[in-house]
């Protein structure tokens, strides 16, 4: 096992349990709390790097599971790694694989040495081992690679979540003990469901390990909004000041303000670029349906309050003519505007927290975004 | 009748019948050859404007019957005209709508006082008649308007034809009595089917009208491409020297070739854009169909001697990927290139043709290119 140089965390502010910090790594530094863009199959979905830049992104999401499946390491490494495969010179963090396996139930085995799925491609049968999911995420040469975890949908048995601990924390060790590559900063996934003694015991094993960052996986999979809160806030407060903390996953507005409440630094999650392509603008008081017949003459921006791009550009009017013409332009507008409003939000969060307002930017955004 | 004060035409050199033009028109000046971008439904597939300024775009084409379905006069006029709803700075063509229901052949019914017609979109009856289809184009300010014509699909019997010329000569004559805007500058369509007597007369009946501008329409229907080639070249030595000439729904790079090579000044096609959804790179030597395996893990970019933003930043291999991952960055990316390319081509014909040196550029651009 080698200690990976990659992953520096520094604590600039912190206002209760909220945390103004800053990740340093191998292609730069992250200031946080921030939101990843989730870029599965080595991309944005209808972004490039140029966008993703304009609006102040320093760090972007891939799917091991995707990636692995195809183009596949091999494709990946001839084209120089992952980052010249995508033509992103900021950080990537690759998750394991293992949500995506326990994803589709039905087509896994899961034993100790690792878990054997088959390709929702192809059907091709493939295993992932805590072995090889570290060595392909450091053969693609990402900043930030996840453990291989087991995750559970909820609600699940008390038998079943002791074994999800259990294995993630065997094989934390044994990806801990597979790394090679010193630019790569290996992140634990913290699991244990809604039972508060199962996260104490995965934060307890995990956290032993040393690990320059931990996650809080196994949420955003069923649980109420009130228990995902509930249940990251109390697994945030487990995990050590010093190291970033990701909530997986996660989320909508109001997730990501009860996150950084919690003391959460990254999150990640297809939501916003999900809703830009199915009509869903977002918006800092509210969210719009663009396809709406209220906006088809509606000259204002999607967000009045919004600086990005998009809202600079074009109005209600047109993005919601080329929803209503089926044209792809508009999917394109709306996931660049949902992602550069969230980087907008995650930045004025990082403000607030440094400067000691963050109690009343949450409370002014809270309430009227919640669902 | 108004005399149109917009669409004076400069020519600046000839080498054989092909032409170096500027064309100075209410949003700035084309310089011609040119290939107008078609933007349908007040949008170009994928593209935005800030992309297609990047590769130099001086005039992009709308669809008369499109907008007029969707999102209507009305709406556009509410936006503040079509270069405000769609956000582009610089001229645009509309054709008048006459191609698209003549496609629709059974919805459709002729009269001497225009065509009537259901929308594909909802069945609603609408009729076009030459002076509404020029109201139209004024009210939402386009730059170049064109006359309703009558297009026939080929082969047509020779009493079809003739009718579509006098019927096309007719409603051109109501076009220019209709015009109420010196902004815009109305083209006339030459019609005439592969009958070259047909264009005579229809090309000297336009001409009397002293038009500021002339298309070549009724190609691209049917016809083989050495009948292309052989009435675009006859049809454009029938029209005025000092005025443009457009030719309507052209084409590949190899028809481009030819067509200015028959003093063409102007072209619009989907063909590029429509490509780069598919997954056809256009290239200067050969076309690519990027889907194909060998480019898996081609890292050059899609065409060696383009000099677009593309090209510049991606890899064949990462643009195969995004399409074989059906994802929507790989048709932006793709037609993105397609338009850069046919801009740099037309580009370099001008060039040439000002240098006296056209035979020779399209000399060593056709053969390869010819399909």
């Amino acid at each position: 096992m080698i200690s990976s140089g990659a992953g520096r965390f520094t604590l600039r502010a912190t206002e209760g349990a909220a945390r103004r910090g800053t990740l340093s790594l191998a292609h730069g530094d992250v200031e946080t709390p921030a939101f990843m863009p989730v870029g599965t199959a080595a991309t944005i979905k209808g972004l490039t790097p140029d966008d993703l830049r304009a609006f102040g992104t320093q760090i972007v999401l891939a799917n091991t599971y995707h990636l692995w499946l195809r183009p596949g390491r091999e494709t990946i490494e001839a084209l120089g790694g992952l980052h010249a495969f995508m033509c992103w010179d900021r950080n990537i963090l690759t998750d394991s694989g293992g949500f995506q396996v326990f994803s589709l139930e039905s087509r896994r085995e899961l034993s100790e040495h690792g878990v054997r799925f088959r390709s929702h491609l192809d059907g091709s049968e493939h295993e992932f081992t805590p072995e090889n999911v570290v060595a392909f995420q450091e053969d693609v040469g990402v900043d930030v690679a996840m453990t291989l975890d087991v995750c559970v949908k909820l609600p699940a048995p008390a038998g079943e979540i002791d074994q999800a601990v259990r294995l993630t924390s065997a094989w934390a060790q044994r990806c801990a003990a597979a790394r090679r590559r010193p630019e790569t900063a290996l992140f634990g996934v913290v699991q244990g469901g809604l039972d508060e003694r199962s996260r104490e015991r995965s934060a307890r094993e995990l956290v032993a390990l040393e690990l320059p960052g931990y996650a809080i996986g196994g949420l955003s999979v069923g649980e109420t909004r009130e228990e995902l809160h509930r249940i990251s806030r109390f697994t945030a407060a487990l995990l050590p000041a010093h190291k970033p903390r990701y909530l997986m996953g996660v989320g909508t507005v109001s997730d990501l303000l009860a996150g950084i409440d919690g003391g959460i630094d990254l999150f990640d999650c297809v939501y916003p670029t999900r809703c830009g392509r199915n009509g869903r603008a977002l918006g800092r008081t509210e969210d719009l349906n663009i396809k709406n017949a209220a906006f088809a003459r509606d000259a204002r921006p999607l967000d009045e309050t919004c600086a990005c791009y998009v809202c600079a550009t074009y109005t209600r009017a047109y993005v919601s003519h080329l929803f209503r013409a089926d044209e792809m332009l508009g999917p394109r507008l709306l996931s660049y505007h949902n992602l550069a409003l969230f980087s907008q939000l995650m930045a004025e969060a990082r403000d607030a927290i440094a400067a000691g307002h963050w109690a009343a930017f949450r409370n002014q955004h809270l309430h009227p975004m919640s669902p």
